[in-house]
């Protein structure tokens, strides 16, 4: 370990370079602030495709640790683990990261989608111009129709992602967090899609009373408010 | 640990007793499998309250162990945990136990209610005769409708199922059990929940080629093929 090396991570950001809206990049940031490793978050678009292609691919998070370069936040999250063992665990062992596993998956395939559908117009409204054409583009024939479809109704639809946090809102009544009595990995996955969203819509994803609320605002005290400060709705 | 004393298990079964078909009684026999414990099941139907009256609740799974009762099927993983620690870990820590339970919140809270609405009918013609009209009565007052109202349109209503168990297909593409290389306490609830269906049903929840039931495979083979065993379609 070496403390000294220079350590990055690329960033989805907005216009506003200090406007980070990725979900995956969230995960990943607070994993950084869980092992309390300092970074030097460098704000990235869409389409700076040639600033991460040493990677071989084109999505972030991407992070560069001296002279080690690792994208995708599950493999981030597992390398961090690894390279820093003395540092404040992650996961506490290997069965709490094979369970973590299937958080992970139902962060991305059932969160994700259900959040895209409710903020992606909001998501269009704060790129970069450069990021625009792109973004449109890709989204729209992913969805198989425009983003102002894929957005109508949210103000009904938005039931079925509060449906599907019950799991999380239901465990709220036995923990406090996903890790149990502190926040772990686990936490930071469906924390990243709610800041994701918050740094993005002006959209209400849950209710006020919403138990889900309480263990997201626990969250955005953590690590001296880093997620809190970030420009956010 | 006294491994003479008689160890009962109350497992709710239908008008064959040998056909045992609650969610979490399936949890609950796994739990007790994997720690080699060996029991005896004692077949329980939903109207036989006064055989359980001894816990001050009405439901099963009901272990009594020597002189301890224990109810509640995350309960009762617990108690086997914490009072057999030296037989093989349903959790592997106090870390994965947390998430775990996120895992059970995600059985009960997601996949119960899908696959009730999927088989309750099948559920009604398998029940002894005794147990009929309270389960048609209770249930349909909780559905608001009549069972058969419950199930109509079941063939396309599925989807929804299949959609919802995609965390776990998901994750199997990168480890074979939620508990990582071997079956834990957390792949017992998505099984149960299956082994329920399985026991009572005709009716196919997943689609065969479906890596979910490539993974259920190996759990009816586990412990020398426990689940496969027990009367099912």
């Amino acid at each position: 370990m070496q403390e000294t090396q220079e350590r990055v991570l690329y960033d989805l950001a907005g216009d506003d370079p200090e406007r980070r809206f990725s979900p995956y990049c969230w995960r990943t940031r607070m994993a950084l602030a869980h092992k309390g490793l300092p970074v030097r978050t460098v704000p990235w678009r869409f389409t700076d495709k040639d600033a991460i292609a040493f990677t071989g691919q084109g999505r972030v998070p991407v992070l560069v640790d001296g002279e080690t370069a690792v994208h995708d936040s599950w493999t981030i999250a597992l390398y961090l683990e690894e390279h820093y063992p003395d540092r404040p665990s992650l996961f506490h062992g290997a069965a709490a990261m094979a369970v973590t596993r299937f958080v992970n998956s139902w962060g991305d395939r059932v969160l994700l989608p259900l959040v895209a559908t409710l903020i992606v117009t909001d998501i269009l409204d704060h790129l970069h111009d450069k990021d625009r054409d792109y973004f449109r583009a890709s989204r729209e024939k992913a969805f198989g129709k425009s983003l102002e479809d894929v957005v109508a109704d949210r103000d009904n639809r938005v039931v079925a992602f509060r449906q599907a946090m019950e799991p999380l809102r239901a465990m709220l009544r036995s923990q406090p967090y996903i890790g149990g009595d502190a926040p772990a990995y686990a936490d930071y996955i469906p924390f990243g899609v709610l800041q994701w969203a918050r740094a993005i819509s002006p959209f209400p994803l849950l209710e006020p009373k919403d138990p889900v609320i309480a263990w997201r605002e626990r969250l955005l005290d953590a690590f001296g408010g880093l997620a809190r400060e970030a420009p956010a709705y």
